[in-house]
Protein backbone atom coordinates (compact mmCIF):
# COMPACT_ATOMS: atom_id res chain seq x y z
CA UNK A 1 0.00 0.00 0.00
CA UNK A 2 1.13 3.69 -0.75
CA UNK A 3 0.34 5.75 2.10
CA UNK A 4 -0.25 8.69 -0.02
CA UNK A 5 -3.89 6.69 -0.19
CA UNK A 6 -4.57 8.14 3.33
CA UNK A 7 -2.52 11.33 3.07
CA UNK A 8 -5.43 13.13 4.53
CA UNK A 9 -4.54 10.59 7.82
CA UNK A 10 -2.17 11.03 10.91
CA UNK A 11 0.32 7.66 10.93
CA UNK A 12 -2.18 5.58 13.55
CA UNK A 13 -5.42 5.82 11.22
CA UNK A 14 -3.32 5.23 8.33
CA UNK A 15 -1.79 1.76 9.93
CA UNK A 16 -5.02 0.70 11.12
CA UNK A 17 -6.69 1.48 7.60
CA UNK A 18 -3.93 -0.44 6.19
CA UNK A 19 -4.51 -3.74 8.77
CA UNK A 20 -8.33 -3.48 7.73
CA UNK A 21 -6.96 -4.39 4.23
CA UNK A 22 -5.26 -6.86 5.17
CA UNK A 23 -2.21 -5.81 3.59
CA UNK A 24 1.17 -5.93 4.74
CA UNK A 25 3.88 -4.42 2.82
CA UNK A 26 3.99 -0.28 2.96
CA UNK A 27 5.60 2.43 1.38
CA UNK A 28 5.49 5.38 3.02
CA UNK A 29 4.46 8.67 1.96
CA UNK A 30 7.00 12.36 3.54
CA UNK A 31 3.50 13.01 5.54
CA UNK A 32 3.79 9.37 7.05
CA UNK A 33 6.95 9.92 7.98
CA UNK A 34 8.46 13.34 7.10
CA UNK A 35 12.00 13.52 5.54
CA UNK A 36 13.77 15.68 7.84
CA UNK A 37 12.88 13.74 10.45
CA UNK A 38 15.58 12.94 13.43
CA UNK A 39 17.26 9.29 13.13
CA UNK A 40 15.26 9.00 16.74
CA UNK A 41 11.98 9.67 15.65
CA UNK A 42 13.01 7.52 12.09
CA UNK A 43 13.22 4.51 14.54
CA UNK A 44 10.73 5.11 16.56
CA UNK A 45 8.19 5.18 13.66
CA UNK A 46 10.15 1.86 12.27
CA UNK A 47 9.42 0.18 15.41
CA UNK A 48 5.59 1.52 15.88
CA UNK A 49 5.02 -0.39 11.89
CA UNK A 50 6.96 -3.01 13.25
CA UNK A 51 4.93 -4.04 16.48
CA UNK A 52 1.55 -3.52 14.44
CA UNK A 53 3.13 -6.29 12.20
CA UNK A 54 3.25 -4.46 8.75
CA UNK A 55 6.69 -4.20 6.80
CA UNK A 56 7.98 -0.64 6.04
CA UNK A 57 9.32 -1.48 2.56
CA UNK A 58 9.65 1.37 0.99
CA UNK A 59 9.42 4.93 1.07
CA UNK A 60 8.32 7.48 -1.42
CA UNK A 61 7.82 9.31 -3.52
CA UNK A 62 10.84 11.32 -2.79
CA UNK A 63 11.83 13.69 -4.90
CA UNK A 64 15.56 15.19 -5.11
CA UNK A 65 16.77 18.01 -6.17
CA UNK A 66 19.89 18.75 -5.15
CA UNK A 67 22.51 16.37 -3.83
CA UNK A 68 21.62 17.44 -0.81
CA UNK A 69 18.28 15.61 -0.56
CA UNK A 70 20.00 12.58 -2.80
CA UNK A 71 22.17 12.25 0.16
CA UNK A 72 19.35 12.54 3.09
CA UNK A 73 17.15 10.40 1.00
CA UNK A 74 19.08 7.55 1.43
CA UNK A 75 20.02 8.15 4.84
CA UNK A 76 15.78 8.50 5.95
CA UNK A 77 15.65 5.18 4.08
CA UNK A 78 18.88 3.41 5.60
CA UNK A 79 17.27 4.55 9.30
CA UNK A 80 13.54 3.76 8.61
CA UNK A 81 15.15 0.50 6.90
CA UNK A 82 13.16 0.67 3.42
CA UNK A 83 14.66 -1.77 0.90
CA UNK A 84 13.72 0.63 -1.67
CA UNK A 85 13.55 4.45 -2.59
CA UNK A 86 10.77 5.84 -5.04
CA UNK A 87 12.24 8.29 -6.55
CA UNK A 88 12.09 11.33 -8.99
CA UNK A 89 15.75 12.59 -8.85
CA UNK A 90 16.52 15.22 -11.15
CA UNK A 91 18.62 14.05 -14.42
CA UNK A 92 22.35 15.34 -13.31
CA UNK A 93 22.21 13.64 -10.25
CA UNK A 94 21.04 9.83 -11.47
CA UNK A 95 25.06 9.18 -10.79
CA UNK A 96 25.44 10.32 -7.45
CA UNK A 97 22.00 8.62 -6.23
CA UNK A 98 23.32 5.46 -7.91
CA UNK A 99 26.36 5.49 -5.99
CA UNK A 100 24.07 6.31 -2.75
CA UNK A 101 22.41 3.13 -4.31
CA UNK A 102 25.00 0.29 -4.34
CA UNK A 103 26.69 2.11 -0.83
CA UNK A 104 23.55 1.88 0.91
CA UNK A 105 22.35 -1.63 -0.99
CA UNK A 106 18.87 0.50 -1.28
CA UNK A 107 17.34 0.02 -4.62
CA UNK A 108 16.34 3.26 -6.32
CA UNK A 109 12.29 2.65 -7.98
CA UNK A 110 12.07 5.88 -10.20
CA UNK A 111 8.27 6.74 -10.47
CA UNK A 112 6.60 7.73 -14.00
CA UNK A 113 4.40 10.99 -13.54
CA UNK A 114 2.27 10.70 -17.02
CA UNK A 115 2.58 13.28 -20.18
CA UNK A 116 2.93 16.55 -17.80
CA UNK A 117 6.26 15.62 -16.35
CA UNK A 118 9.36 17.15 -17.42
CA UNK A 119 11.72 14.44 -15.96
CA UNK A 120 9.71 11.07 -16.37
CA UNK A 121 6.63 10.53 -18.32
CA UNK A 122 6.29 7.38 -19.00
CA UNK A 123 7.97 4.23 -18.38
CA UNK A 124 10.79 4.34 -21.32
CA UNK A 125 11.71 7.71 -19.90
CA UNK A 126 13.02 6.17 -16.71
CA UNK A 127 14.62 3.03 -18.69
CA UNK A 128 16.20 4.98 -21.38
CA UNK A 129 18.05 7.05 -18.31
CA UNK A 130 18.66 3.95 -16.34
CA UNK A 131 19.67 1.67 -18.46
CA UNK A 132 23.30 2.02 -18.32
CA UNK A 133 23.50 2.25 -14.74
CA UNK A 134 23.79 -0.42 -11.55
CA UNK A 135 20.65 -2.82 -11.47
CA UNK A 136 20.40 -1.22 -8.22
CA UNK A 137 18.32 1.39 -10.11
CA UNK A 138 15.16 0.89 -11.88
CA UNK A 139 11.68 1.54 -12.45
CA UNK A 140 8.69 2.15 -10.48
CA UNK A 141 5.96 2.08 -12.96
CA UNK A 142 2.83 3.96 -12.02
CA UNK A 143 0.04 2.72 -14.75
CA UNK A 144 -2.00 5.09 -13.84
CA UNK A 145 0.32 7.83 -15.37
CA UNK A 146 0.93 5.58 -17.78
CA UNK A 147 -1.87 4.86 -19.46
CA UNK A 148 -2.30 9.09 -19.55
CA UNK A 149 0.35 8.27 -21.85
CA UNK A 150 -1.54 6.35 -24.09
CA UNK A 151 0.36 3.32 -23.72
CA UNK A 152 -0.87 -0.10 -21.97
CA UNK A 153 1.02 -1.05 -18.74
CA UNK A 154 1.27 -4.32 -19.55
CA UNK A 155 3.33 -4.29 -22.67
CA UNK A 156 5.19 -1.90 -20.83
CA UNK A 157 5.87 -3.66 -17.52
CA UNK A 158 6.78 -6.53 -20.58
CA UNK A 159 9.42 -4.53 -22.40
CA UNK A 160 10.70 -3.04 -19.20
CA UNK A 161 10.02 -5.92 -16.69
CA UNK A 162 14.86 -6.25 -16.29
CA UNK A 163 14.40 -2.92 -15.17
CA UNK A 164 11.22 -3.02 -12.91
CA UNK A 165 11.70 -2.75 -9.39
CA UNK A 166 8.22 -1.78 -8.10
CA UNK A 167 4.63 -1.05 -9.30
CA UNK A 168 2.00 1.53 -8.44
CA UNK A 169 -1.42 0.20 -9.12
CA UNK A 170 -4.15 2.14 -10.02
CA UNK A 171 -6.86 2.52 -12.53
CA UNK A 172 -7.75 5.58 -14.65
CA UNK A 173 -11.22 6.69 -15.64
CA UNK A 174 -9.74 7.73 -19.17
CA UNK A 175 -6.22 6.55 -21.28
CA UNK A 176 -5.50 10.47 -21.47
CA UNK A 177 -3.98 13.31 -20.15
CA UNK A 178 -7.31 14.52 -18.39
CA UNK A 179 -7.56 11.08 -16.79
CA UNK A 180 -8.42 11.20 -13.33
CA UNK A 181 -8.58 7.59 -10.37
CA UNK A 182 -11.06 5.91 -9.86
CA UNK A 183 -11.61 2.66 -8.38
CA UNK A 184 -9.86 -0.43 -9.82
CA UNK A 185 -11.97 -2.38 -12.14
CA UNK A 186 -14.12 0.31 -12.79
CA UNK A 187 -11.22 2.36 -15.10
CA UNK A 188 -10.25 1.77 -18.71
CA UNK A 189 -7.00 -0.62 -17.88
CA UNK A 190 -6.84 -3.83 -18.65
CA UNK A 191 -5.98 -5.31 -15.00
CA UNK A 192 -6.16 -8.65 -15.81
CA UNK A 193 -3.72 -8.38 -18.50
CA UNK A 194 -1.45 -6.25 -16.79
CA UNK A 195 -1.01 -9.35 -13.68
CA UNK A 196 -0.90 -11.74 -15.98
CA UNK A 197 2.23 -9.68 -17.35
CA UNK A 198 3.47 -9.82 -13.86
CA UNK A 199 2.59 -13.27 -13.29
CA UNK A 200 4.45 -14.65 -16.71
CA UNK A 201 7.41 -12.51 -16.06
CA UNK A 202 7.90 -14.17 -12.34
CA UNK A 203 7.60 -10.61 -11.08
CA UNK A 204 9.18 -10.81 -7.49
CA UNK A 205 8.24 -7.41 -6.03
CA UNK A 206 5.79 -6.02 -4.77
CA UNK A 207 2.80 -4.48 -6.20
CA UNK A 208 1.68 -1.29 -3.92
CA UNK A 209 -2.43 0.03 -4.70
CA UNK A 210 -2.05 4.00 -4.81
CA UNK A 211 -5.33 4.87 -4.31
CA UNK A 212 -6.03 8.89 -5.12
CA UNK A 213 -9.83 9.35 -5.46
CA UNK A 214 -11.92 10.04 -2.37
CA UNK A 215 -8.80 11.82 -0.19
CA UNK A 216 -11.44 12.65 2.89
CA UNK A 217 -12.42 9.11 2.55
CA UNK A 218 -10.44 6.69 0.66
CA UNK A 219 -11.35 3.35 2.85
CA UNK A 220 -14.29 2.44 0.61
CA UNK A 221 -12.48 2.71 -3.05
CA UNK A 222 -9.33 1.55 -1.66
CA UNK A 223 -11.00 -2.19 -0.35
CA UNK A 224 -12.86 -2.15 -4.02
CA UNK A 225 -9.32 -1.88 -5.47
CA UNK A 226 -7.91 -4.26 -3.39
CA UNK A 227 -10.85 -6.83 -3.64
CA UNK A 228 -10.81 -6.40 -7.23
CA UNK A 229 -6.99 -7.33 -7.38
CA UNK A 230 -7.12 -10.32 -5.44
CA UNK A 231 -10.30 -11.31 -7.03
CA UNK A 232 -8.46 -11.38 -10.80
CA UNK A 233 -5.28 -12.90 -8.92
CA UNK A 234 -8.01 -15.57 -7.44
CA UNK A 235 -9.72 -15.98 -10.93
CA UNK A 236 -6.87 -15.98 -13.03
CA UNK B 1 -27.01 -6.07 -3.41
CA UNK B 2 -29.69 -7.18 -0.08
CA UNK B 3 -30.06 -4.45 2.22
CA UNK B 4 -29.61 -6.64 5.05
CA UNK B 5 -25.98 -5.38 4.73
CA UNK B 6 -26.51 -1.75 6.24
CA UNK B 7 -29.56 -2.86 8.70
CA UNK B 8 -28.07 -0.19 11.39
CA UNK B 9 -28.38 2.69 8.49
CA UNK B 10 -31.89 4.33 7.41
CA UNK B 11 -33.00 4.26 4.21
CA UNK B 12 -31.36 7.45 2.61
CA UNK B 13 -27.59 5.99 3.93
CA UNK B 14 -28.44 2.63 2.34
CA UNK B 15 -29.74 4.02 -0.85
CA UNK B 16 -26.41 6.10 -0.38
CA UNK B 17 -24.00 3.42 -0.05
CA UNK B 18 -25.37 1.07 -2.83
CA UNK B 19 -25.10 3.76 -5.02
CA UNK B 20 -21.15 4.45 -4.32
CA UNK B 21 -20.72 0.70 -4.69
CA UNK B 22 -21.87 1.12 -8.06
CA UNK B 23 -24.59 -1.14 -7.69
CA UNK B 24 -27.92 -0.93 -9.18
CA UNK B 25 -30.60 -4.24 -8.13
CA UNK B 26 -31.46 -4.37 -4.67
CA UNK B 27 -33.28 -6.74 -2.32
CA UNK B 28 -34.84 -4.73 0.88
CA UNK B 29 -34.85 -6.10 4.21
CA UNK B 30 -37.69 -4.92 5.94
CA UNK B 31 -35.84 -2.28 8.21
CA UNK B 32 -35.80 -0.62 4.96
CA UNK B 33 -39.46 -1.03 3.58
CA UNK B 34 -41.59 -2.07 6.50
CA UNK B 35 -44.08 -5.21 5.44
CA UNK B 36 -46.47 -3.51 7.70
CA UNK B 37 -46.42 -0.01 5.82
CA UNK B 38 -49.65 1.21 3.93
CA UNK B 39 -49.59 0.99 0.47
CA UNK B 40 -48.73 4.69 -0.07
CA UNK B 41 -46.15 4.34 1.60
CA UNK B 42 -44.65 1.33 0.03
CA UNK B 43 -45.30 3.46 -3.18
CA UNK B 44 -43.46 6.85 -1.87
CA UNK B 45 -40.21 4.22 -1.08
CA UNK B 46 -40.61 2.80 -4.58
CA UNK B 47 -40.79 6.23 -6.29
CA UNK B 48 -37.46 7.27 -4.17
CA UNK B 49 -35.84 3.99 -5.30
CA UNK B 50 -36.38 4.84 -8.88
CA UNK B 51 -35.33 8.33 -8.86
CA UNK B 52 -31.99 7.16 -7.48
CA UNK B 53 -31.67 5.14 -10.46
CA UNK B 54 -32.01 2.15 -9.09
CA UNK B 55 -33.71 -1.43 -8.99
CA UNK B 56 -35.55 -2.87 -6.00
CA UNK B 57 -36.44 -6.27 -7.43
CA UNK B 58 -36.82 -8.16 -4.46
CA UNK B 59 -37.24 -7.84 -0.79
CA UNK B 60 -36.38 -10.54 1.77
CA UNK B 61 -35.73 -12.39 4.22
CA UNK B 62 -39.44 -12.25 4.49
CA UNK B 63 -40.60 -14.97 7.52
CA UNK B 64 -44.15 -16.02 6.67
CA UNK B 65 -45.15 -18.20 9.65
CA UNK B 66 -49.21 -17.76 9.10
CA UNK B 67 -51.88 -16.97 6.10
CA UNK B 68 -51.99 -13.98 6.71
CA UNK B 69 -48.03 -13.42 6.64
CA UNK B 70 -47.97 -14.94 2.85
CA UNK B 71 -50.93 -12.41 1.59
CA UNK B 72 -49.25 -9.59 3.25
CA UNK B 73 -45.96 -10.68 1.67
CA UNK B 74 -47.06 -10.86 -1.42
CA UNK B 75 -49.63 -7.67 -1.51
CA UNK B 76 -46.18 -6.12 -0.19
CA UNK B 77 -44.31 -7.09 -2.98
CA UNK B 78 -46.62 -6.74 -5.56
CA UNK B 79 -47.06 -2.72 -4.28
CA UNK B 80 -43.42 -2.14 -4.39
CA UNK B 81 -42.77 -3.55 -7.89
CA UNK B 82 -40.57 -7.05 -6.68
CA UNK B 83 -39.98 -9.60 -9.04
CA UNK B 84 -38.63 -11.97 -6.30
CA UNK B 85 -39.77 -12.50 -2.55
CA UNK B 86 -36.83 -14.11 -1.03
CA UNK B 87 -38.62 -16.00 1.33
CA UNK B 88 -38.84 -18.84 4.28
CA UNK B 89 -42.74 -19.95 4.33
CA UNK B 90 -43.58 -22.66 6.94
CA UNK B 91 -43.68 -26.06 5.03
CA UNK B 92 -47.95 -26.16 5.69
CA UNK B 93 -47.97 -22.91 4.00
CA UNK B 94 -46.10 -23.82 0.45
CA UNK B 95 -49.51 -24.63 -1.04
CA UNK B 96 -51.11 -20.96 -0.64
CA UNK B 97 -47.54 -19.58 -1.22
CA UNK B 98 -47.48 -21.39 -4.67
CA UNK B 99 -50.89 -19.91 -5.52
CA UNK B 100 -50.24 -16.00 -4.44
CA UNK B 101 -46.59 -16.93 -6.35
CA UNK B 102 -48.88 -18.01 -9.43
CA UNK B 103 -51.74 -15.10 -9.01
CA UNK B 104 -49.24 -12.14 -8.10
CA UNK B 105 -46.90 -13.53 -11.12
CA UNK B 106 -44.13 -12.44 -8.83
CA UNK B 107 -41.55 -15.75 -7.96
CA UNK B 108 -40.92 -16.86 -4.23
CA UNK B 109 -37.23 -18.03 -4.12
CA UNK B 110 -36.85 -19.77 -0.47
CA UNK B 111 -33.74 -18.92 1.44
CA UNK B 112 -31.34 -21.78 3.01
CA UNK B 113 -30.41 -20.53 6.28
CA UNK B 114 -27.63 -23.34 7.49
CA UNK B 115 -27.14 -25.84 9.97
CA UNK B 116 -29.25 -24.68 12.74
CA UNK B 117 -32.33 -23.87 10.89
CA UNK B 118 -35.39 -26.12 11.35
CA UNK B 119 -37.35 -24.82 7.80
CA UNK B 120 -34.74 -25.09 5.50
CA UNK B 121 -30.80 -25.79 6.36
CA UNK B 122 -29.78 -26.79 3.14
CA UNK B 123 -30.48 -25.85 -0.19
CA UNK B 124 -31.18 -29.18 -1.07
CA UNK B 125 -34.24 -29.13 1.43
CA UNK B 126 -35.47 -26.38 -0.43
CA UNK B 127 -35.56 -27.98 -3.17
CA UNK B 128 -37.10 -30.88 -1.61
CA UNK B 129 -39.92 -29.30 -0.76
CA UNK B 130 -40.51 -27.33 -4.19
CA UNK B 131 -40.26 -29.72 -6.62
CA UNK B 132 -43.74 -30.83 -7.27
CA UNK B 133 -44.89 -27.03 -7.59
CA UNK B 134 -45.11 -24.30 -9.85
CA UNK B 135 -41.34 -22.85 -11.22
CA UNK B 136 -42.85 -19.75 -9.28
CA UNK B 137 -41.37 -21.48 -6.67
CA UNK B 138 -37.71 -21.85 -6.18
CA UNK B 139 -34.34 -21.18 -4.37
CA UNK B 140 -32.50 -18.15 -2.97
CA UNK B 141 -28.70 -19.42 -2.38
CA UNK B 142 -26.96 -18.61 0.18
CA UNK B 143 -23.85 -19.52 -0.34
CA UNK B 144 -22.57 -18.86 3.42
CA UNK B 145 -25.30 -20.87 4.98
CA UNK B 146 -24.72 -23.42 2.76
CA UNK B 147 -20.78 -23.81 3.23
CA UNK B 148 -21.87 -24.07 6.93
CA UNK B 149 -23.81 -27.55 6.29
CA UNK B 150 -20.46 -28.62 4.93
CA UNK B 151 -21.59 -28.19 1.18
CA UNK B 152 -20.05 -26.87 -2.05
CA UNK B 153 -21.89 -24.08 -3.05
CA UNK B 154 -20.84 -24.62 -6.76
CA UNK B 155 -22.04 -28.32 -6.80
CA UNK B 156 -25.52 -27.05 -5.30
CA UNK B 157 -25.89 -24.30 -7.73
CA UNK B 158 -25.41 -26.72 -10.35
CA UNK B 159 -26.99 -29.44 -8.84
CA UNK B 160 -30.21 -27.61 -7.90
CA UNK B 161 -30.21 -24.87 -11.24
CA UNK B 162 -33.36 -25.80 -12.49
CA UNK B 163 -34.54 -24.25 -9.06
CA UNK B 164 -32.13 -21.18 -8.59
CA UNK B 165 -34.31 -17.54 -8.67
CA UNK B 166 -31.56 -15.59 -6.77
CA UNK B 167 -28.21 -15.86 -4.69
CA UNK B 168 -26.78 -14.23 -1.62
CA UNK B 169 -23.16 -14.48 -2.19
CA UNK B 170 -20.83 -14.04 0.42
CA UNK B 171 -18.00 -15.85 2.34
CA UNK B 172 -17.47 -17.17 5.20
CA UNK B 173 -14.51 -18.11 7.97
CA UNK B 174 -14.94 -21.68 8.17
CA UNK B 175 -17.12 -24.52 6.47
CA UNK B 176 -18.97 -25.75 9.52
CA UNK B 177 -21.68 -24.72 11.86
CA UNK B 178 -19.37 -21.63 13.62
CA UNK B 179 -18.19 -19.99 10.18
CA UNK B 180 -18.88 -16.23 10.56
CA UNK B 181 -19.06 -13.67 8.14
CA UNK B 182 -16.09 -12.45 6.19
CA UNK B 183 -14.86 -10.00 3.50
CA UNK B 184 -15.20 -12.45 -0.06
CA UNK B 185 -12.00 -13.52 -1.33
CA UNK B 186 -11.00 -13.66 2.78
CA UNK B 187 -12.83 -17.06 3.55
CA UNK B 188 -13.20 -20.68 2.59
CA UNK B 189 -15.34 -20.58 -0.77
CA UNK B 190 -14.23 -21.09 -3.32
CA UNK B 191 -15.81 -17.91 -5.56
CA UNK B 192 -14.58 -18.41 -8.36
CA UNK B 193 -15.89 -21.64 -9.02
CA UNK B 194 -19.42 -20.59 -7.74
CA UNK B 195 -19.00 -17.93 -10.88
CA UNK B 196 -17.71 -20.22 -13.18
CA UNK B 197 -20.79 -22.68 -12.30
CA UNK B 198 -23.45 -19.61 -12.48
CA UNK B 199 -22.05 -18.70 -16.11
CA UNK B 200 -21.87 -22.26 -17.34
CA UNK B 201 -25.31 -22.64 -16.41
CA UNK B 202 -25.82 -19.39 -18.10
CA UNK B 203 -27.68 -17.87 -15.09
CA UNK B 204 -29.86 -15.11 -15.81
CA UNK B 205 -30.63 -13.77 -12.06
CA UNK B 206 -29.47 -11.04 -10.10
CA UNK B 207 -26.29 -12.15 -7.35
CA UNK B 208 -26.88 -9.94 -4.13
CA UNK B 209 -24.05 -9.32 -1.70
CA UNK B 210 -25.37 -9.74 1.67
CA UNK B 211 -22.25 -8.55 3.48
CA UNK B 212 -22.81 -9.35 7.31
CA UNK B 213 -19.34 -8.59 9.07
CA UNK B 214 -18.78 -4.97 10.78
CA UNK B 215 -22.75 -4.10 11.25
CA UNK B 216 -21.73 -0.44 12.17
CA UNK B 217 -19.17 -0.05 9.31
CA UNK B 218 -20.14 -1.98 6.34
CA UNK B 219 -18.62 -0.13 3.68
CA UNK B 220 -15.35 -0.68 3.51
CA UNK B 221 -15.91 -4.80 3.52
CA UNK B 222 -19.03 -4.99 0.89
CA UNK B 223 -16.51 -2.77 -0.98
CA UNK B 224 -13.95 -5.24 -1.06
CA UNK B 225 -16.27 -8.13 -1.38
CA UNK B 226 -18.25 -6.47 -4.70
CA UNK B 227 -13.96 -5.35 -5.59
CA UNK B 228 -13.35 -8.92 -5.33
CA UNK B 229 -16.33 -10.55 -7.39
CA UNK B 230 -15.87 -8.13 -10.32
CA UNK B 231 -11.81 -8.98 -10.13
CA UNK B 232 -12.72 -12.92 -10.31
CA UNK B 233 -15.30 -12.12 -13.58
CA UNK B 234 -12.62 -10.13 -15.34
CA UNK B 235 -10.06 -12.93 -14.67
CA UNK B 236 -11.49 -15.69 -15.71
Amino acid sequence: MASYTFRAFGLDETLAMIKRLGLRKITFKSMHLPLESTPDEIRAVRAKVKEEGLDLYAGGVIYMRTEGEVKQAFEYAETAGMKIIVGVPNHELLGLAEKCAREYDIRLAIHNHGPTDKLYPTPESVVEKVRNLDKHVGLCIDIGHTIRCGIDPADSADRLFERLLDVHIKDMTAAAVEGGPIEIGRGVIDIPKFLRTLIKRNYAGVVSLEYEKDEKDPLPGAAESIGYVRGVLAGL
